[in-house]
């Protein structure tokens, strides 16, 4: 008997020891870290993300089991700890970079097309293609809040472009039907809907500035751009850019151009032009076209370094290997880099010291100094492409 | 023998059991939490800070022994887990917002007045009074890297308006001296230095813009500001705005407004005027004046809601118990708040939705909704001035 209690005494010393230091250990050097250096990339062909580190610049794990995220994008939560990953497949996943786990994850859809997060990161809105129309969850439960059907009568649209804007306010367009969409969703989850009929033919994608304030559709039907002010919504929808789209290019398109990778550099919007080597140079005052810059290849993404200075552009197939870097006080490109096939996505970091490139068939992610133009790291990823820093948590219409 | 293995067993399935509890609850309900949500509140009275989280709008706790916080500021860590406070007194504080504790502190010099983190996080830069110059820490382990003496000759000058730019630069005036600095610190720690002469007399603060690009000192002894574009130092230094400071003021200047409060606002600036009960528009393309608002008293911070579309307004004494909100487009005013006396401060979150004010003599910070101008919250504080969110981490020039 003495020595089994003496066991046991034993036992329970080592277990307040082992229990104090697990404490410790979470609290000290285990579990705690920041998560303003965090980010995902998407493994697009296995359903995962790879979770990175942009400090120590390389991958803390993975986060599988999230179904078809081909033309997956991303939002965050407003402490950063949580990525909401849109899949194709309707999916809707919440994911705990810190726990590295799928904290919930539903299936909302048949067929969707990315979403957006509301400015006080309450609601997350998802547009989706198949049945047309948002749908509005809570962001903490993924319980549903509201469900905007899309269409003119019976006839249901594609909902595209969807953003989201200052105070609770998500704004989109609706493919078939031709209309922008403002619903403004209240406290109880009650929609006020604004709709604005007769845009364009085929708006296929859409933008917003990062103050939130303007907000332009693409068409695929017809030449030009749709622009709606969201401090004026009363003087509707105006037409820009006329030349804009497929009717001036002198190729076969590829790969229409992402609108969302319109890079704002001071007073000067650079853009990708559809289906010719260039980038457009527009004035953001007027959105009056300002100048082209050639290029190697027809663009896809055309985004800014954050203090916009340079801007970084990737191409269509055959020239998607490339990577072109513009001064956009000249005008001029300054360096010509070639990472590998398949670059597929870039995203700065929120300073813009470095850049994070996919080379999806190199299955790599490549890290640039972006003021040596001089690569820094690679991170291995299985086929990666969009790449999603947590920083954006804090920004207006990503 | 048999029993002795049974509790053996029974021990060792209670230990990875308990363990697996511990891991557990560590990992999923304990200490984890993201940190693009909180932030600190100085109290400068007491040399402590709160440790606040905009997401439930409440204090997380204190961190005390931080000495002399007149005058504090603070950047963040790239990680947003680690606050660097930059008290009167020389101290230099790394408090660890997760684990609510000083990491590390030093005391670098008697008399100090802010100071920075540079673009990649590693370099922390502090501006020094007594003795006038810039010293810099490595971010992790506070370690000394670099001492900058700032002055002519053998006449030491006051370092004001530091700031980072782009590239592990940090740029900074002198004030007897008359001069700006631009340090570039390459990774070895050494310091190349780009010195501006003759800028005008007694530069006693500076701002750069949001892009990093243009650096501008206020002048206490002169009118006018001083204009340094980074794009284009071989410019050197101009003078815009002739008719501003102290010579125009039709009223003594209680206190010289902050410039770092300039608001940008699309393509105009709005800044405090000095001794007059105005607040200044400039075209940030030309710098020249386009308008002034009539204000109820002289201007201290003038802070963009993150939107552009108002900005926000607080007053030097006897007006200090005001905010005025000024829609950026029509110039008016659209709403008078009382929050109490001494509002020393205000932060907007990152995204706009949310503004903390500090109410110094109410001991309180408030939190308002900006779009309905309403009082969401109150966040008790004993004597508040600064507020710092770490969504600054991801800013340049912050």
């Amino acid at each position: 008997m003495i020595r089994r209690t003496a066991h046991r005494i034993r036992t329970a010393g080592f277990l307040v020891l082992l229990c104090g230091c697990v404490a410790a250990a979470a609290h000290q050097v285990g579990d705690l870290r920041g998560t303003g250096d965090l980010g995902i990339v998407i493994e697009r062909a296995s359903g995962r993300v790879v979770v990175v580190d942009t400090t120590a610049r390389s991958a803390l794990g993975r986060i599988g089991g999230l179904g078809d995220l081909s033309h997956a994008s991303a939002v965050y939560s407003r402490d950063g700890r949580y990525a909401y990953v849109f899949g194709r497949d309707g999916g809707l996943s919440k994911l705990d970079l810190l726990a590295l786990r799928i904290e919930r994850r539903i299936v909302q859809a048949g067929n969707s097309i990315g979403g957006a997060i509301s400015q006080d990161g309450s609601l997350v809105a998802v547009s989706n293609y198949e049945p047309g129309g948002v749908r509005i969850f809570d962001a903490a439960t993924l319980d549903p809040v509201a469900d905007i059907p899309a269409g003119i009568d019976d006839r249901r649209s594609k909902v595209v472009g969807l953003v989201d804007a200052p105070g609770r306010r998500f704004v989109f367009t609706l493919y078939e039907a031709g209309e922008i969409w403002v619903a403004d969703v209240d406290g109880s989850g009650r929609v006020q809907l604004e709709k604005f009929p007769r845009v364009g033919d085929q708006p296929y994608d859409a933008l917003i500035t990062p103050d939130g304030r303007h907000y332009i559709a693409g068409l695929f039907g017809e030449d030009g751009l749709a622009l709606l002010d969201l401090w004026h919504p009363d003087e509707g929808v105006r037409r820009i850019l006329p030349g804009y789209g497929r009717g001036e290019a002198p190729l076969p398109v590829y790969k229409m151009p992402h609108l969302e990778g319109w890079a704002v550099a001071g007073e000067r919007l650079f853009v990708p032009a559809v289906g010719r080597h260039e980038v457009l140079v527009l004035d953001r005052r007027t959105w009056a076209e300002r100048g082209r810059v050639p290029m190697p290849g027809q663009p896809i993404f055309v985004v800014a370094r954050p203090d916009g200075r340079e801007v970084w552009v990737n191409f269509a197939l055959p020239n998607n290997d490339r990577v072109e870097v513009v001064d956009t006080e000249t005008g001029a490109v300054t360096r010509s880099l070639r990472p590998g096939r398949g670059v597929l996505h870039m995203e700065f970091t929120p300073r813009g010291e470095q850049v994070w490139i996919s080379v999806r068939d190199e299955n790599r992610v490549d890290v640039y100094d972006t003021r040596s133009h001089e690569k820094l790291a690679e991170v291995p990823a299985e086929q990666p492409s969009g790449i999603f820093f947590s920083a954006r948590a804090h920004r207006i219409g990503l």
